[in-house]
């Protein structure tokens, strides 16, 4: 017998057949004695008609009022597959956050987690009843209702599968699972068996859109197994755990892109201590993330920065860059929507002399020229021009082998 | 300064428009320096839309679950209304049943009120803030998510502003007040202006779709002030109130009508004591309300029992009158849906003596026969055939003066 988290998003609960597809999945793993948790999203596209009615009232809701009305979609969700298991026999109880123990911080439309305490689903678990708990949502220490903003769903669930020790969380998806690159762009991209959490980490913030980064961090902190796979199929997805041994270690196990971006430049910098930083704490006050950074002194001793950052926040960062350029007597501001960046993402790469070469030498060999390039540990990402992103990405999954079973396997 | 807690029904808050009409009206109490809570229902067909989905998957959800979902319905109301309210500059606050410290029992989809902890509204009260509180529900000991059934918003209203001491409370509705009778049935049928707790209750159970009997029962038990009005436009609707003084009793204040009943009848039973006993404690079990019970003895000391019920009752009473009457030994149980009850009810009458016999006369007068009749210190009923319905109660107005203002006023 096992303790198993599932969580199943809003295109897997989106109508009632699909609701009861999930019931049955549910009944059954129920039926091999296992102990089954079950996090739901709101149904398909019904967040999206509240906050239709909210924004003909106003384009600027209070948060608070907003998380009172989005909150109600997946109690709509929990109430009908709780209801459609019952029809199945199987003892069931649905549970807001609220009810479920789950507590956090006060900030209204992206609350963060402070704990979660599990008693009541224990004992409704001891009961034997399978217990559906709404996802993204939770409490504050006045009992206010919040949500946890992107990636929440997926968020509860790995919490929740940490604060039961379970053995197992399952995310269910409308995806296979993690691929070597995403299989819309070359037919050759291979679904992984398993990842780590590292390299699962990378391939979330470098734009691979399964799971969001604060989940899988989570699943790290606690060591816990997370199996990413399809609400519409049996077949195995791909887990997310802890390298076994250096020798599971892929060299390169996918590759992530993202044209979402934009290249910033400040050129002509006189060069004087203290201005590189005042720079990028400007930016991160202003909640921006930045990324891809260089800085390069020329002979006759000005700087130049340049940096990525994602397109939604490259207005903000212009206003920021034009303040700081006339502050410090820069030359010029200047940027380019017209860029990608791909990335190769591996947690073996660090021990193999190379990888980085194979991969500039991809992009050579079909004449990509690279912008920046920037590496930690586990990944390579280089900007290049935003119209030669599918070649570079096919070029560069070929040249790992990554389309050949267990090819890059150290 | 008052404090005043304002009801909004379903059609009230039918769509943006309607609740930003809401908004606008509490907004100008509230700018008048009055205390504001406003307790509202789910959108228009909005909870008919859930239940449908709940339907989808079956026709016996468990309660709970039934609760759990009902109770978003409000969720969504008090999120948008209290996101109006700040559009127009009014500081406000959405409360749910939970955070708003209704406490009821654990009868899912028919709690009972048990306390209100009115802590956090009078907090925010204190703010300057209006709370928008939802109607309907509330939580019991646990914390499971209860709903009261028909009427619960009225009740939520009327229990809130007791618990507030507030000095009014307004029931918004889409009638214009308490009418001597429907105005659908005559047009001389005139607003009253007051009625007392006995009327109104009398009137409701009677049929007169205005108010809940519970929320009424509540304000007579708090003596509370309710003024019965309408969501769309600005006149003066009817005070529910105590009697000042005996001058200020009708005689009649008005007449209810309610074609959704059956006569039944069982007759010729051996007259044995407790046959009457055994007969209606069985009914009142199956939680079937009777009304208008006449016995009747004959010489051969047989007795025959006839009554009324609800239409929706009539199958269930009958099952149970055919099995006592093969126990018994009685002769027939027969039944007739083609009747119609018409009631006057007034707190002056039993000071003034000759009331019934108006109302027997008016009848008499347009050759309507009286089937059965029962009395009360402040009602006479009369079960007459359905198809005379509008005729007796034009007639009873019209013998009463009910359409001339004060006519009836002792």
């Amino acid at each position: 017998m096992a303790l198993i988290v599932q969580k199943y998003g809003g295109t897997s609960v989106a109508d009632v057949d699909k609701i009861m597809g999930v019931a049955r999945k549910a009944a059954h793993l129920h039926g091999e004695g296992n102990q089954v948790v079950l996090v739901v999203s709101a149904m398909g596209k019904s967040t999206d008609h509240l906050l239709d009615l909210m924004y003909e009232i106003t384009n600027n809701p209070p948060e608070r009022e907003l998380d009172m009305l989005m909150s109600t979609g997946e109690q709509v969700s929990i109430s009908l597959l709780s209801t459609a298991l019952h029809t199945l026999g199987i003892e069931s109880v649905s549970l807001t956050g609220s009810l479920a123990g789950i507590k956090t911080d006060s900030n209204h439309i992206r609350a963060r987690i402070l704990e979660i305490e599990p008693g009541r689903i224990e004992e409704e678990l001891e009961k034997g009843k399978v217990v559906v708990v709404a996802g993204f949502q939770g409490i504050d220490s006045r009992g206010e209702i919040t949500t946890l903003g992107r990636g929440g769903s997926d968020t509860t669930a790995v919490a929740l599968a940490a604060a039961l020790k379970a053995d197992l969380c399952e995310i269910f998806t409308d995806v296979k699972g993690i691929y070597t690159l995403d299989p819309n762009m070359v037919s050759t991209a291979r679904k992984l068996p398993f990842i780590s959490y590292d390299e699962m980490l990378e391939m979330a913030n470098l734009g691979a859109r399964v799971m969001h980064p604060r989940a899988v961090e989570l699943g790290k902190q606690y060591k816990l197994k997370i199996h990413v796979r399809s609400s519409f199929d049996e077949e195995e997805g791909t887990i997310i755990r802890e390298v076994a041994s250096l020798e599971e270690k892929y060299i390169v196990s996918g590759i992530a892109c993202d044209v979402n971006l934009a290249k910033v430049a400040i050129v002509g910098i006189p060069d004087r201590p203290g201005i590189a930083a005042n720079i990028f704490n400007t930016i991160a006050d202003a909640g921006i993330s930045v990324d891809l950074i260089v800085q390069s002194i020329r002979k006759d001793e000005e700087n130049d920065i340049l940096f990525s950052v994602n397109k939604e926040d490259l207005n903000k960062t212009l206003a920021i860059l034009e303040k700081i350029s006339d502050e410090v007597g820069a030359k010029e501001v200047f940027y380019d929507e017209d860029v990608a960046k791909i990335s190769i993402i591996g947690a073996g790469m660090a021990n193999v002399p190379g990888v980085a070469a194979t991969m500039f030498k991809a992009l050579a060999d079909r004449d990509i020229n690279i912008e920046i390039i920037s590496t930690s540990e586990i990944k390579v990402s280089c900007l290049i021009k935003k119209d030669r992103i599918n070649d570079a990405a096919e070029g560069v999954h070929e040249a790992f082998k990554l389309g050949e079973d267990q090819a890059s396997l150290t």
